[in-house]
């Protein structure tokens, strides 16, 4: 019933009677139900409850309305599978107090991942059957080259000066281990589809931190390579790599859509896609703004990009913790509502 | 004597016999030199002591071998200027204990610079004094969106939301404040130019963070006015807005060179340019690398955009503390050797 979807339609570039919508961290602290949740528990408590992540991944489907649930977890939960130790504190970012700074740190880490992420197929069977076939659910990755960031600096960067240094020092260590990561992302994202997601993403927050010629080198490679090995048996694959100029440098990976962040123009992004579906990419801050602003930016976005197919409605990075609930709702009744064919307006596509 | 150097010609758009370079933030914490002298003041006292600036803005040339020099100072003397109280911890980064969050925060701004900015034009001409020539001098300013994100978070921010609701809620007050920033924008740079600066740059840190529909809207007409309305009387004026995707938005302004970061094809961005010269775009993090990298990613720049003028070399970003001197020294050294027409290789045009 989920592969017919909506969302799911859109992502396999099928014509449509209206936009579908998710919106990125849906489930995070904006909501008072999640709140109250996570009140009982820590972050990584959180994403490790299969009980626990299944109610909070469902709140927003049933909160805001939006069309499909991203199951609750954290892009680190692979590192902190591999062997590190992570401390999640949603306030301050993560940090690993012991960062990969060399080969022999990497010679440490195990790649025998499926059995300690039980937790998050259990989470996905609990889920599926709790939605019951009412949306579809996404899972989700991080990409390699954003998950070394995070594990060569240990904590949050204003410039990425470690990784990149590492990168530079130490090519052959950073490719060893950028490998190694694109092999535990496919291993993870093909049991994610086996256990029941009906598409993925794969988040790439660091990817703009790159000149060019280094994302050709430490980035796209393992994307590619992920994209291509991934057994998805009909579960569309989304590529989301935030800060990047160029889209068309993206429009040869076997993914089915591209998400968009909000400093792009999307037209363009769509243009460069190469017959991608677009996803976004609404500024999360107009969130924060009147109902007006809130309506005249998506119909901004409607303009650019059509309504009829091609493109999947969500904001250009994830929704912020002071975020009012009614706001959020109300971006979802407003995409919905002026994408709709039956919608009394011509339709632009 | 300056207004025929190297970089000024460059600027002008004129064929060249090799590509001139400087280093944003090259008088900074990576120099011993400059530490030496700002362990006996803060840096606001630094930038107001015109001996010191002096000293600390001439350090580079001598050390490093740039081809401009560039006034040491903050773009955040003019808010300091305007009243607000300025706390500038090199280390922390810069707070305004008491941002503007109101029409009435707006209505209590002093736009009265000039007297209170003296310090900096004492330092232009103490420093052209003992530059005698060598190199120009560069001036800079920030650009009124850039200056308006710090007077309204107060402090460094991840998400700007502060400042988006601001433009969000109460868009009159934002576009008020940002016609009087652009004002005061003029005026100091013009100041500026008639107190011996060779050249301007105007410095949009902050350009990236909007979406294209916000960037049009409280970005580009106020960096239009001031470039409209500067009397350069010859001076070139650069303009760098870090993060832009679309350099055709910026083919229009009436300056001579835009700012390239390291994030973009620089051959992509000449392209889009309308025939300005443009400036940059090393990844600052590329002088933790050998020397063998460094070369080969200059090389890489001069195949992208020639040699034989339209272009200044600099980072895309200022050069980061930790940089080894030896290699930002080097830098200067390659660009100079692998650009000069008289190097034993073809030209790249």
């Amino acid at each position: 019933m989920s592969k017919d979807s909506l969302f799911i339609r859109t992502l396999r570039g099928e014509r449509v009677e209206r936009t579908p919508i998710w919106i990125m961290r849906q489930a995070g602290r904006y909501l008072p139900e999640y709140r109250a949740i996570r009140a009982t528990t820590d972050f990584l408590g959180l994403c490790k409850t299969p009980e626990l992540a299944a109610e909070v991944t469902i709140q927003p489907v049933d909160i805001i309305g939006v069309d499909a649930a991203i199951l609750f977890s954290d892009i680190l939960v692979i590192p902190e599978a591999m062997g590190m130790h992570l401390e999640l504190i949603e306030s301050r970012g993560p940090v690993f107090p012991d960062p990969i700074r060399s080969a022999a740190d990497i010679d440490k880490l195990s790649t025998d991942l499926l059995e300690r992420l039980q937790y998050v197929f259990d989470a996905i069977r609990l889920t599926k059957e709790r939605l019951d076939g009412r949306v579809p659910l996404l899972g989700f990755s991080g990409a390699p080259w954003t998950l070394m960031c995070y594990m060569v600096e240990g904590k949050g960067s204003k410039n990425f000066d470690t990784v990149k240094s590492f990168c530079y020092q130490a090519p052959a260590s950073a490719h060893r281990l950028l490998d190694m990561l694109a092999d535990c992302v496919i291993e993870y994202l093909n049991a994610k589809i086996e256990n029941g997601c009906d598409a993925v993403q794969i988040f790439d927050t660091w990817a703009g931190v790159l000149s060019p010629s280094d994302l050709d080198e430490f980035v796209l490679p393992y994307v590619t390579k992920i994209c291509d090995a991934l057994k998805t048996n009909g579960a569309p694959v989304i590529y989301f790599p935030k800060g990047i100029h160029d889209t068309s440098k993206l429009a040869f990976l076997n993914c089915n859509a591209l998400g968009i962040d909000w400093t792009k123009d999307i037209a363009k992004a769509k243009a460069e896609a190469g017959g991608k579906v677009v996803q976004g990419n609404l500024d999360p801050c107009v969130l924060f703004a009147s109902k007006d602003k809130i309506r005249s930016d998506v119909e901004r976005i409607f303009a650019a990009v059509g309504t009829g197919g091609g493109h999947v409605f969500n904001l250009g990075h994830g929704i912020l913790p002071t975020t009012p609930v009614e706001n959020a709702r109300f971006l979802v009744e407003c995409v919905k509502d002026l994408s709709s064919v039956s919608a009394d307006r011509a339709q632009i596509a």
